[in-house]
């Protein structure tokens, strides 16, 4: 980014210095000011897809070296080298981020994906290794009363947000050629989903938090995408259809369709219900959508419904991201903070959009590269991923969203970038872009 | 305040050091990012009863030596302590405040329910005082031709600023146990609104200015709480009938329902009519409808509407408070100031609904105890209410809103204080409230 | 300005040191705080014709020696004299400003409606001059292929830039009573826009950049004005159609009916289109209807569309304008910077509106004259007009239009200051307004 406002400021100062020099002053006749560069706080064009991978590289080597894959010995701190046997003295190797969080499952998937794009295996190993470890413990653990286990969780999901991130992350996993005995693992984040978790009488998936009887729109992408790797895997369409019902009833419920924005709590005891268009919520929520359609048969027959809604999502998001590619902490409220983890998924859901064809390339594909530059300044020269909202609960008074800390080591922000990055880079691959007087736009090729 | 976020600092600096130790650095896996307190810039939590009522306190010690129940000669700034022959040649004691302005009126129903909430006559023996003197100079003055009375206004009411806050205040006074002779006073202003005003043919009150046949929306609260009382009072619905008539034909004509706020004034001969969200109009308009109501049997057939209508100015309102707790001068407009007393209105207008079980205690008990909470860092120390825009006439221009004065003086800060303290006061008596998972809520008892 | 504050100022002192003379200090009950002088950032009063005057003088002025109506030879920079054997070696004398260009059409017809409007024959005599000086070199080079002429733009016609603004200034100063002969380039343009620009099959006038079939709501006005002077000069009914239909098949496209706003670029292939509400573009809109109803016979079919149309837009604007008496750059981002030549262009468009009957004046007067107050402030000592965006091509990304460059050699605010300034001494000579209750308002006189 330096080196390129550099190169701008330059050009912008030789220009400025022919055209004084015509008579002395830069002027209509003399200059043409349309041309003048703006002032722009990101990048105002197409990256490079070396840059982007640039990018996703120092986030990989910040998490690689962050999170180990490795097993540590509760009593004396040693590591774990012998994986035949785990006993229930265990712990995950010391690590900045939980391993088996539903954001690492985001990261899990984030990994996966910028594998694909970049063609390098080491993002893909990132989750091999980790993954695989996931369920080398659980299938050990099983059925065994310890005390404790690093991997409680998985074992026994106590809540979505155990369970559909890093289920969808696995089945990917294994679809794209981990060989490990995942299936127990996967198998019992799928009953949690859709047996156990609890729901409305109509099968909406709810939970009593904070509230009895809540919705968290958090809990679309907590669930859905992996109903719908489900769907994929076993080819049984009642994941499908699960699927398609939760975006359905949430969606009915909690879009405002006036703003084009979800609200992020619903809770069935209110008679009247406060609207928070909170930014990662309705990240979650796009991307559980984005997810569904890329595995949703066509001819289901919840297709349409599910399309027409991220559209009208996409669209909802356009009328409100500001002059520097971010969204807001509250997407319809301009004086709360610039939000990175939001940006970072509606940036990776727009452009996954227009490469499935699912939107209008033409309309919005500037705005989706805005949103990739503005997310890429947040990465750090570390790889750490600045700017993004604590995990957050459910609040019925704007303080409780305006005033939500942020921090770098909020886990949402990074499995957002590397899905972004690996999107952005296929964007890259199969299109061209340019500056089109003055504005950043497709490149028809006629 | 202080005290709070002195803790609040000293817990926030014991958990960082504590998860500082764990490992050298705050994580997301050795801390529990999301419960990182937050910056918030008032209080974010339900205040104790106490802590109320010492705000209270605040602002009767100010008022009662602010505004001394006294008179004094007009010859020689003497006090006067024969009560029997008052002639004209009196004024009352030197006050911050004009103890016959519709302001005070507020002031006084303020301080009556400030009163009951807390069981401490102090309060209501404020508005005793002051009423009792009012009613007492002018049952001596009526009928004379002085040149000057401290009570001209309340003898020969020029509009319905004169008359309906203080008349509907006089009432509650008489109902509270007051022991005066208040009646002729109260007849005297019931007839001004209910026969003197001018109106429009349909009934409606209007004044003529700035222009010909105008609707003021503060109208509503200087005519429909006084005319509620006096329906409560007598028993005669045509009161009732008459305050539900300018509810429904003032907010057929102001009311924006997309926003779901009131536009300020609505002038007859306009065409089209410029639309400014006023924030302390907003705030009569609402308080006359709670205020209404209060008294309104629930058979009369506009009870529906009336309720209707204040769930719908809620909502509205809900849209548009700010981070802060505040509203702000044009409610949407996030630009103009953070305004005190429609904030003040606002808390105790919802807050009474809250408590009277007109609209959804989980929903809107978050914001309401937020918004008092930003008023009560508008209480200085000298029991002061500060950030309340003056006066204001009618303005067809965003400048004239934007740019309003702020003063300390300003009356129309305190009633409202007074008012929203006392239902904030029976909100905590009723309710339990809890941070759950960081946020403000009612505490459901299972 | 200056004058005005420190009187406010002074004033202000006065009363302040009055009042606390009384008691001690400002208080409510002796000091009427209603009345308290707000700290207005531009003048908040009607101006006086003077003072418009003054600001039209300041700018022609400058325009006068910035653009000289002269001609040199190419071959030493002489000034050229004889002007009957004009050969292909011929320039404009150096200026500022491109005497061509389709801004300075705007300038033109700004200049001749102050002549009209302070009566005095310079402003008029500035547009005389340079188009006959443009029309005497097109005579004479037309049908002859010199490599460059000065006034290719105008034997030539390229774009709707290039010929809708100039022409119909070029028809206004004929009517107005200019004797040159501008025919042959009158007729030049209306060619190219009747018969040569490209259009939709529905006749639709578009281009193809920076896509295929895009419309541009500048193109209103580089077409429409010129349609419809053509109609006025003619009497042929056709172009009064084709001005009316370009409106209509804008406006059903590109007129966001919830916003009162239009969008600033249409691309067909399109399937959903991102609005970006660019102030300048609704500008020109607004503007190509006010000198389409100026000519509009009444009882054309399409005469109540446009007024209805041209309300709609105005009502639209009004929701938006910044309490500063500006309007930004979009519309309805109030975190975008405010913008000169789009308030300026309102300021005229509204102000001409309510001096011809097509809006409320009690309504729209008051912001009218805010807005001529604030663009009043950006006309510098030297006459010149700074704070308009420079010229902008139509973007698909918020960034785009936030960050436009601004500059004062731009030359899209002169033409619209000039108009302004030119209706605002109409408004003035016609109406008296008053401070009406600390409010500005038309005086009606009863």
């Amino acid at each position: 980014m330096m080196k390129y406002k550099q190169f701008l400021l330059l050009f912008a100062g030789v220009f400025f210095l022919v055209s004084y020099n015509v008579n002395g002053q830069v002027t209509d006749a003399n200059t043409p000011l349309h041309l003048l560069k703006p002032d722009y706080p990101t990048l105002y064009s197409a990256p490079e897809i070396v840059e982007v991978k640039e990018v996703l590289d120092r986030v990989y080597k910040f998490l690689d070296k962050a999170t180990p894959a490795g097993v540590i010995s509760l009593k004396d701190s040693s590591e774990v080298k012998d994986f035949k046997n785990l006993d229930g003295n265990i712990a995950f190797a010391p690590a900045s981020f939980r391993l088996t969080s539903y954001e690492w499952g985001v990261t899990y998937a984030g990994m996966l994906l910028a594998g694909e794009a970049t063609g390098k295996d080491y993002f893909k190993e990132y989750t091999y290794d980790r993954v695989s470890l996931i369920a080398e413990i659980a299938n050990q653990h099983r059925g065994k009363s310890f005390k404790s286990s690093p991997v409680h969780s998985v074992l026994q999901p106590g809540a979505l947000d155990d369970s559909g991130a890093i289920c969808a992350a696995m089945i990917k996993a294994q679809i794209q050629g981990l060989n490990a005995n995942l299936d127990p693992v996967i198998e019992n984040f799928i009953d949690y989903i859709s047996n156990k978790q609890f729901r409305f009488e109509d099968g909406t998936l709810a939970r009593n938090r904070p509230q009895d009887n809540t919705l968290w729109l958090d809990d679309l992408f907590m669930s859905v995408p992996a109903l719908a790797q489900m769907g994929k895997r076993t080819g049984n369409k009642k994941y499908f259809d699960d699927a398609v019902k939760q975006v359905k009833q949430f969606s009915e419920r909690m879009f405002n369709e006036d703003k084009g924005l979800y609200m992020h709590g619903w809770v069935q005891a209110m008679e009247e219900r406060p609207q928070f268009h909170w930014g990662r919520a309705n990240g979650w929520a796009i991307m559980a959508i984005v997810e569904l359609l890329e595995v949703l048969p066509k001819d289901h027959s919840g297709y349409d419904y599910v399309l027409s809604q991220l559209q009208a999502h996409v669209k909802g998001l356009s009328k409100y991201q500001d002059g520097t590619g971010f969204w807001h902490q509250l997407i319809d409220r301009n004086d709360t903070y610039l939000e990175t983890s939001a940006t970072a998924i509606f940036a990776y859901s727009i452009l996954r959009s227009i490469n499935r064809g699912y939107i209008d390339k033409m309309s919005y594909s500037p705005m989706a590269i805005l949103a990739w530059n503005a997310v890429s300044t947040k990465v750090n020269e570390q790889g750490q991923v600045e700017g993004t909202c604590v995990g957050t609960g459910m609040g019925f008074d704007p303080a409780f969203y305006y005033y939500r800390p942020i921090n770098k080591y909020a886990a949402h922000g990074y499995g957002p970038v590397l899905l972004a990055g690996a999107e952005m880079i296929n964007l890259l691959k199969a299109n061209d872009f340019e500056i089109n007087d003055s504005s950043l736009q497709l490149k028809v090729n006629k």
